[in-house]
């Protein structure tokens, strides 16, 4: 065996038991109770927990966008991952009119196989049919293990807006190939009617943001976009839910028997939108905003009742100097805030004060994600699957800052939160990729998961 | 006094009793027992019902439309009505890219002025702000009588929609100087992607104009509506309700105690969308189209629950031979059908059959859309109101036709429809307009309705 | 004419207008504009409003219980009810193992034919079904005019309550003869198990009265005779509604068209459970007890939503010397306090302080209560209905004492309730009962209200 | 080791994989790919499902009801699950008036440690507080293992039924000590009053015992629990749910996020009220009895959609000659039926033909149980939990007749039905018991399942 790790308290979505996990090849080959194995490397995990390594479905690598590129470059950013024991990235490469769908992921493609140094796949953006070429190449795609598609129902001047129309054409042909549609649900034409009100009125600090895509601009697209999934029977995926209105339409759907499902993230769960009042209230900038109060309860609650499917980061960062361009004028503050290698450890710190059992935060963050997205050799422990595992300390605290995460970025939301519990070591597929405080992966060994159609 | 009507037993949306009301200088002036009054005109009314004149909130008279004019001019039209027993029609004319609200509407108050055999109050269709003049011009519009305005949802090709922050503009202005925002709600983008579907695969008979514009593409935008409405707290007229889904969804808002109205018509109350299989399916082509059988049962349940607050007609009929333009390719239609004629001998019939008593169909023929739409004068027999009256024998049976209606029109879709019941006399502010069967009113008499704004 | 009230503001249900009413042998004869009638007596009405008198639909006058006798006999009940502009009452003669229902109520009735100042009708409280005999007679009850029975589902070692079979049998019959069936609401099981458990552990006081019988122990038999009424398909009328809970369940039964009627009180809608709390917090005990700020929103609301159909009293003072009883024992306190006089005052006060219409508090006092329980000459002002008139002065505030009240109690919970407007003139069928203060009817005058079956 | 179970398809209520089992001392101690284990035993499982052994969490062994003593023994009984793949059964001994419950627990497990041939627990059914001593002994029953106490809502002249008052200080109680309250939900009120007006009809035939006891008999009783359970904040176990109105009241609540739990029976699943036409209807007489076709498909949809918890089987089959005795008086049909070895076949078929996946049938029929009952050693194949395994055939079908089974009843309302998939071997911690039709286990080793309190 290669590895042997021994004696933890291992945690599934489903169960928690002490025992050991022998590795091999990548795999976990054996989990049992004092197994008598011998293995290359034995790491003793007595009083630590043993965790399938998170999936992060949702970030935004070296991404250009408000007129720079996002501060992570893959090598960063999937470095970063392995330090907040996150095993596997999910990127969204942006397809653009005239281009296809294989040919704008082979791109991204390329780099990662140089830069990774955690597994990847790619939800591909969808902004323009190419007069229905697009949705011929669907099923290649999907062939490819591109097994989910993302459409905007808001960025309409940067071109990446799509209409109804649209949307339902993606919707029919993801269903007919076996593929997920995922939705950035926010209403253009409000946002734009508050923006201009604003700028004309001289209120353009970070807080009209804010007011400019308030709860209800969000919630009428989220609901929207779960009218024409559920009327046509389609599979659905709502990233970054914020507002309680269009997650209690998104659930009840759901209860209803229809195919949705439902993303929040530790920004909405952590922050309301009272932080735009603060000095530094454009570090915070990402869209959608946070919410108030009673949002970020409704996605709490809805996380304890399993009403919420995953937690994911939206990860999109970038530099304090772009997000200056916006000191003075909300609408230039780039878009798109820090959080890879947040997710774990904040979900699972919240597992640790008690807010929701070990089980559900490995549910959120790898089991859920692997199994919608047809990764099936992730997001579990179970024998056959792949060794992708974090060794977690309950008892080693952090205070999150800037200075000790592992990003290329030079600021972070997440500055001084106090974090109760620690991964010490993340492995992917049985390598030691990051332990205690250090990276300590190779670029490149990061591997493109082809994933599974939906049945 | 100048009228007496004797004996009947008179109607209102809340009682029912024998008595007489006496009439001077077009208003009731008493209502009692045996009134010991001499009136220049005595009507013996012993065995009728004696009713409030109808107000029909939804007709486009004389409108370019389709690449034709509507058939019924405003002397036609409202001579039609006055037989049918309304006494008031609402009108809506369109003010287009570049006129204000005022100047739209005074160029048919002046057909109207010499035309008109009832009275007439008109809606203004909005179908562009002018860069904001239009919302400077409400308050004067109000002012000037005219306190509901409607947007479009659809018909974006014909320079009719208004995409949801003009609607939201709109509704709030609206609010601002108590006016209604009435609105058609269909979603345009599904619209199309089915049309150009069907016209591709040579689908083109009438059955597709319904197949494009189905139960939840009607829906999505009732339910826009009322989420526009319901988050900014102001009042919303949904016209022409035809679909369940959208119904309920309006419904539940309404029951939260927002502001919204719901107005349906006759023939979605008659029909189902199998008349669009039917060899003279054209002929009931309008949008929305007529729906599923369960879409049909919805809307009486909610009529017999309180929760449609009128009836109205959509009146706008076109010839045979215009619809003919359309046998090949139902976009060539021109949409709409006929019913100002029809709407209160249905109504009235229903409740003599028992479907809903004879004061619910006063209350939504009458009495509500008065209320709502600021006709301080209009919608009862009570003391002081115009003496828009309607005498109706309840064993009258009669059998619509064509070649028995008043309008202009050369075929009905209600032709060969048996009616329990009808009108016998019909009196615009005292002055007899209808009498068994004939037009005996004047061009020109019916007069503007100047409405109250709401508070 | 014997009457006529000139240049009123008249009021109803359904109408606002300025006009006179002319009255003859008891009855509304002509409503109108400057009437050319003469009478005997003629009433100048400008600048008050003229409303049709109320129905006080629930009160208990004279009646054993909790070891006495409600405080206010016939006579003083029915002057208060006058002076209060009450034209008509309803009481609750009570049915007992043995007795008849016509019986009971001829005992009563008797009674009433000597001391009754306005017009009375009885509901009947069934308390034992006699072997099956009583639901025999229900028939002979409804063609006395009795079209309206009560069930307690509490009051177990009272000999009052009924068991859900019981109940179920009610229901049916009373549908079967066209009769309502009227519900008091509370779990007896959960008030003696509360009350036992007080009472080991000293808690005495008055507030220990609402902590044996909260929101909770009211919702479920609230939910439960709702579940019935709606299982068999028969009419239902829940009396004093007084929690949110219950509340909100009857109204999704109504709203889904089941046949369910509520009834709340004025007391529910001006106080809360922390009167309780107060010294003399035995003089509010009744049943249901006075819930939290919740539930009073929730009435309020649902009474402007239209979701709530009648206000009436629950009209039942004790003494503060029998009050005293349950000084050092919330169990030996009677239950009931005193309210015809002011049910009228406070409602048209709340409507004239804009928090609901004049029409509407109109409905909810004296409309609705007549259609419901089939008295078809009240509840109205049109022509042909009993001249039951009240003439309200909007100006004129009076500061509710016992010293300006009409019954024989010693205490009111209405003690310095500061009320705007109020009635300064009751005719019942014509004749004037109360004058600006002063009771100037005739006991015996007030008639029994046959009543008419349901339909 | 013990024993090795190699190359099966593994199947939690989580995980689907590959791989071998090892179990030694009764425990699974390694789970792997092609473990390198050698043992005493080895079993090859390719081409097989290993599953968990299930948990029926609701039989009715050798009780005493209906005037005589369910027919299956604990011997007869535990061999039937043995043979059914059941590897725990829960029995329900019956507190009586006078007795304790530790007491009426010792009196059931003393039999069971003679006879029972799969390991067993006690819920105890409470029927009369003992003047609040049983209260008073919850503590130490839940010490001694016993967390679950079951009230009765029905069966008020068997001296069996609890007043609400009772069932709350159960609730609450169980709350303090960790316990669950598990509910049989049905009206006895309105089961009496039905009863006599049938039996007086001369209405005598099984369907009767359906028409007395229809779905809103039931699902009152299924709301009333609901709101007790969910005012006091306590947990509740509805136990053989079968009709859809209270399903989906319980369904509301539990998403509300009341502590709520529901299980239903494969006879609700399978058969209707139809049933009870048949000329051996009296032989599925079981209460609640069968409902019509809605609730069965309601019942299908909530288990798919995760909203039932737990199948169980609610056993307690009588001999025919027992069930003769209500040919002509459906009243005197001892109650219940047969099917603690038909659970798993008929829920692992339902998997087999694609109705549920496998994994939701062993979360309903083992993981669940285990865990909402506190057995922490039971209900997955995680290491380190007892070896209850088992062994199924996918392709071997078998048609369920009484000459198959392994129970001492003389018929089953399971005849003829074919089952798709069965089980061929059966281990109760690491024991074989049951091999491919045969009973192969001995009386007396099973073992008592002390169980945990919930937290």
């Amino acid at each position: 065996m290669d590895l042997l790790i021994k004696n933890g308290t291992i945690i599934t979505a489903a169960e928690t038991f002490v025992g050991d996990i022998a590795v091999n090849d990548g795999k976990i080959v054996c989990v049992g109770m004092n197994l008598p194995v011998v293995a290359e490397k034995v790491v003793d995990a007595a009083g630590k927990l043993v965790l399938p390594g998170a999936i992060d479905a949702h970030t935004h690598l070296a991404m250009p966008f408000g007129g720079t590129v996002s501060a992570d470059s893959y090598l960063a950013g999937t470095r970063a991952a392995a330090c907040g024991g996150v095993t596997t990235v999910f990127d969204y490469p942006m397809q653009r009119k005239g281009f296809g769908i294989i040919e704008t992921v082979e791109a991204r493609k390329a780099i990662c196989d140089v830069e990774a140094c955690v597994d990847y796949a790619f939800h591909c953006c969808i902004t323009d049919l190419n007069d229905g070429a697009i949705l011929d190449e669907f099923e290649a795609a999907v062939n490819y293990g591109i097994t989910s598609f993302k459409c905007f129902l808001v960025y309409k001047k940067e071109g990446m807006m799509v209409d109804d129309g649209t949307l339902v054409k993606v919707l029919l042909k993801a269903k007919e190939v076996g593929a997920m549609t995922n939705i950035h649900a926010e209403n253009p034409d409000l946002i734009d009617l508050y923006t201009a009100q604003f700028l004309k009125e001289g209120k353009t600090s970070a807080w009209y943001h804010y007011m400019s895509r308030p709860e209800f601009v969000e919630a009428e697209a989220d609901k929207r976009a779960v009218h024409w999934a559920s009327s046509v029977e389609a599979s659905l995926y709502l990233v970054h839910m914020a507002d309680k209105e269009g997650l209690e339409a998104a659930v009840a759907a759901k209860r209803e028997g229809h195919d949705i499902y439902i993303e929040t993230c530790p920004q909405y769960l952590e922050f309301t939108c009272d932080v735009y009042k603060r000095e530094d209230g454009r570090n915070f900038v990402c869209s959608p905003p946070m919410k108030g109060e009673e949002s970020k309860e409704a996605l709490w609650k809805a996380i304890r009742q399993g009403a919420i499917d995953t937690v994911a980061t939206d990860h999109c960062p970038f530099q304090s100097y772009e997000k200056d361009w916006g000191k003075d004028d909300f609408t230039k503050i780039p878009n798109g805030c820090a959080g890879v290698e947040n997710l774990y450890p904040y979900m699972l710190s919240a597992a640790n004060e008690g807010k929701i059992t070990f089980n559900r935060a490995v549910e959120l963050c790898s089991t859920n994600p692997a199994k919608l997205f047809g990764c099936k050799q992730k997001g579990s422990l179970a024998v056959g699957k792949d060794a992708d595992i974090v060794i977690y300390d309950p008892y080693k605290d952090v205070t999150i800052s800037v200075s000790n995460m592992h990003s290329d970025y030079d600021h972070t939301i997440w500055e001084g939160k106090k974090i109760h519990g620690y991964p010490v070591q993340t492995y992917v597929r049985g390598k030691l990729v990051y332990d205690n405080g250090d990276f300590v992966g190779t670029p490149g060994f990061g591997e493109f998961v082809k994933r599974e159609p939906r049945k």
